[in-house]
């Protein structure tokens, strides 16, 4: 058994990943930790979320020194702030423990990126090289032998997904760049109170057109330009991305569903739709990400969808666990 | 024209306020006012609801002096907190204006009900006690003489304008306690960063069992007591409550209906259903309440339906001020 | 291992019943079946539901002749019409097989219930005489010995779970009628097209006011007459009821809360409240029955929330199920 | 005063031109007809829609013969299946009616389009030869002198208006076809009964990718290729539309403004943002079309939001009509 922290575990991220760990036979939920100046520090996670009454009754424990809390433990997760992350993850590697990072802290090595995007100077660049960039599907070997794993959230994993086999593949015309429209739901945005996730505020609507931090990690990791629009839509859960693209001159409808299955015939996580495309109810819940697309001359339609928190957070930190640990991929998910 | 002033114009029941006001043929609408430190302040209210722009893009002044503000203005509307009506209401009216106040402060002519159910000291008892309340279908003399007209919200009006006809009429056996289970859209809450109104965190759930401060008011203005359960459920706009109560023996179906044509034949703004019972969907926009019932030998459901932001709050506030001024009572309603 | 078949697998019930019974250790799901004039006849389960698509590719097959589907089955789920279950429930079990009806078939042992309630004739006099009342955590004795078990549906059995204790208990004024107003969702109309379920059509509203079928089902077997409001609510799944009844003169508090006790301590599918009163958020998915309550002098108000698919159907069905064959309660529900 | 029919009154779209119609100064609703076959038929308007009791209590009448509905009649809109349009839309100009069709049926000036997308052989060349196209902002000169108008629908209005005024002043490259993301509300689909817009079904989903009859009518009317991928949203009304397309090089952001400004500065139901893009909810119960936009590079995108049954529908051929007889272009629509 592994003795396991979750730092942030009263967000949504975070709850998600106790309820994950909590049946993971392997694992033991050594503590639910929030910022130590958190107004839920000292509530119980199920007085939070009602829905673990009973099953999840874990104390929620201020973080106040790193070093202790990393006593005897094996793994954390940080479902926190990407400040928070940026700070206190190499504190807990510095003690041994084998971190997954799900905030963005840690995911483009490029420290331009974090005064431009996130606005704050990163420090850490030793950490910051070291850390494995946690796209499961793609990432396996090096996750293996990682102490670092930053995990990508939910835009960049469904947008990765659905377009890496197709560049690995060589089938597009990256001339023209792929246009991702992606709808989130609003638990996207966390737990915390503002106006703009007040349930009469949330009403479809594109945000950060242009300027939003995914794009430049999308594109990075994929070695290739995007344009990435996110919406925000009014739902609670989930994430659908819908894709265009441009074919290279020739290539078939055949090619395409072959790369995909090539890359995806033994990753349990996603699925592939034989026909048609993907709806968010299929995904809702689960750690799930669908696939479908369609073809019309050179042009590519695909849609991939995931459930935000899940495959676009908790569920795929633990696939990297599960990888990096050596147990079954899908352990405590399926 | 008279010129009128809406003072709390960025919540939701303000820019309803704006809305009906604006297109009102005798109200010059002089100006809408937030609280000097609100950081609504010197925007535009369009800013705030996209819907309004291009139709009313007026700006939200910070309201610095009341003195001031209060020269030249005829109307006050205060769609402000309860403490905040309060303590400017009397001096809107000590300056000769005609004050429409929507909050709690003036309804209730009792002042342990401040102390009990909103926590401050009342203090301005020859106010209070010369505050007429606004119920408009039952308070019309009373109103066309008033100066300070306390509007009722959204659970009173409902509950009230459901159950005022068959008390008025003696037909309801008091000694079992009307039951009212009412469910209000969000809304209600205001419009406010809070993770309670969170989307991700709406669900249908009751809240304040036993102690909301509508009970007392509801029973006060009734002169008989009731259980009253609110819930808060998952849509944005509209109240409908679900009363419980027991008839008088032998009274008939066709007496209830009768108390009820008697007392609202001329009402426009009540709809009273020949069969069947409302549902939200018939009120939501509209400025009715919508009224059903249903007999079963002594027991009486009586179903009322009103969107809460209208004759739940502006609506009534607007149809008050028609009475007021002899104008038509629907001017800028319907 | 047991060979288990799901009749009407292709509705909400029913699929909910499959995902619980493929994950059962002790159940081999030998088929899902629906009607022969089915549309859905011939598909597999996850064309209709995609969250299934790679873990419940099963085909619904189409039931053409009930004695030769019975041939080597131990178990029959009916999630049927209510006449279907009536025709076909005694060929199952003359066939041996073990027979949960999730329908009204055989819930009331009055034939004159079922020319009233349901528009047929019942003429399985024998059979309704055998059946035992499936409300798990009261009818364990019974279930253990039956061959068919009449599961009770949603509204029932958040009712009674939230009454019964008390009524047992000898707690409540009966002379003033318990009142049941409960919100279900929409699912529990079933999967089916109708305008009134068309996304554009549902809003809050009451329905069956004074006729529902389930108010003389709760009053039979509570015992006790009941006023029954059910309600449409705009959300997909779930259910809350609140209840409001009259204690006895001099009962407390506490006095409610160890009736509650008593009756629940070691049933592990009901959630009882310490204090404050459950949120529909809180069952949604998940096989509980939350029960919370308050007291004021004679006046108690009763919470009840349920996912009127899971204990209010599917879940309590595979707990009677585990209850029938000695496995432990919460077996592939937890 | 005109005397007006709606043809297909018991729709979504029928209803809200009933709505718009009636307030509407120069024009007498002379009657609401359905479909002989209709089951609603004999109904009151306000049945079938609650919110419009005591203010639109009109019957709904059989269309048996329609030389006989067409007697004495000025105005006819047809809310009609495009089949029905199709067929009865000669009957009603030869009587000498002025026709506003907002189906599809006389949209497009090639036979082969309505044998392909619409399955139906076309029939009524000549009709369709002077049908004029029902964008209003673009063909009022056409529309004054016009007997027929087809009235375009929800997509194809919204992504027009967003494109045309940048394709007129030919500022985009269209080698690279723009791409239409668009998210419709399920009243979009009709008032129906379909187990795809159940309340429980709805989810974000991509529809028609490569097959949907908007796109060569959108691609026809603009003279230019698109990509359009619709999808159905959870939510009930409204439509965003979220484009991405190429400027030809060297084009500015202040020069796309400049286009928009010209095409629009004089068309009140246009609102063009000065900064930032739509959302839903600023259009939905508004005979607005909102458009937004962003610039980097040669990248454009164009956000444009309007409510489908409005501005998409109802709306827009109420302002057809305006046009047509020379009203006020927003008259009973602000």
């Amino acid at each position: 058994m592994l003795n396991t922290l979750i730092v942030g575990a009263s967000g949504y991220t975070g709850a998600e990943l106790a309820a994950c760990l909590q049946r993971h036979p392997y694992i033991h939920l050594a503590g639910l930790m929030v910022s130590a100046q958190s107004s839920d520090a000292g509530k119980c996670l199920s007085e939070l979320y009602p829905q673990y009454k009973g099953t999840l009754d874990l104390p929620l424990q201020p973080l106040t020194d790193v070093a202790e809390a990393a006593s005897g433990i094996d793994i954390v997760f940080l479902a926190t702030a990407h400040e928070v992350s940026h700070d206190i993850a190499p504190e807990f590697l510095q003690a041994g423990c084998i971190v997954f990072d799900l905030s963005g802290a840690y995911r483009v090595q490029n420290t331009l990126f974090y005064s431009e995007y996130y606005g704050f100077e990163h420090k850490n660049i030793d950490w910051l090289e070291q850390a494995v960039y946690g796209l499961a599907e793609w990432q396996a070997e090096k996750i293996k032998t990682a102490q670092l794993i930053a995990v990508p959230g939910c835009y960049p994993t469904v947008s990765q997904l659905s377009l890496k086999p197709l560049l690995e593949a060589g089938l597009l015309d990256t001339g023209q760049w792929p246009v991702i429209n992606a709808v989130s739901g609003v638990s996207g945005a966390g737990r915390k109170a503002s106006i703009n996730n007040n349930f009469c505020e949330v009403s479809l609507q594109p945000y950060g057109v242009f300027n939003h931090r995914h794009q430049p990690e999308i594109a990075t990791h994929l070695g290739t330009d995007v344009i990435f629009i996110p919406h925000l839509g009014n739902f609670a859960r989930g994430i659908l991305a819908t894709i265009t693209c441009k074919l290279k001159a020739g290539i078939t409808e055949e090619q395409v569903r072959h790369a995909y299955q090539q890359a995806y015939h033994d990753k349990p996580l996603i699925r592939l739709y034989e026909k048609g495309v993907p709806a968010l109810k299929g995904v809702v819940g689960l750690p799930f990400c669908d696939i479908g697309f369609a073809v019309q001359g050179q042009h590519l339609i695909i849609v991939g969808a995931e459930d935000n928190l899940l495959k676009g957070a908790a569920a795929q930190a633990v696939q990297c666990m599960n990888i990096r640990f050596g147990f079954e991929e899908t352990q405590a998910l399926l």
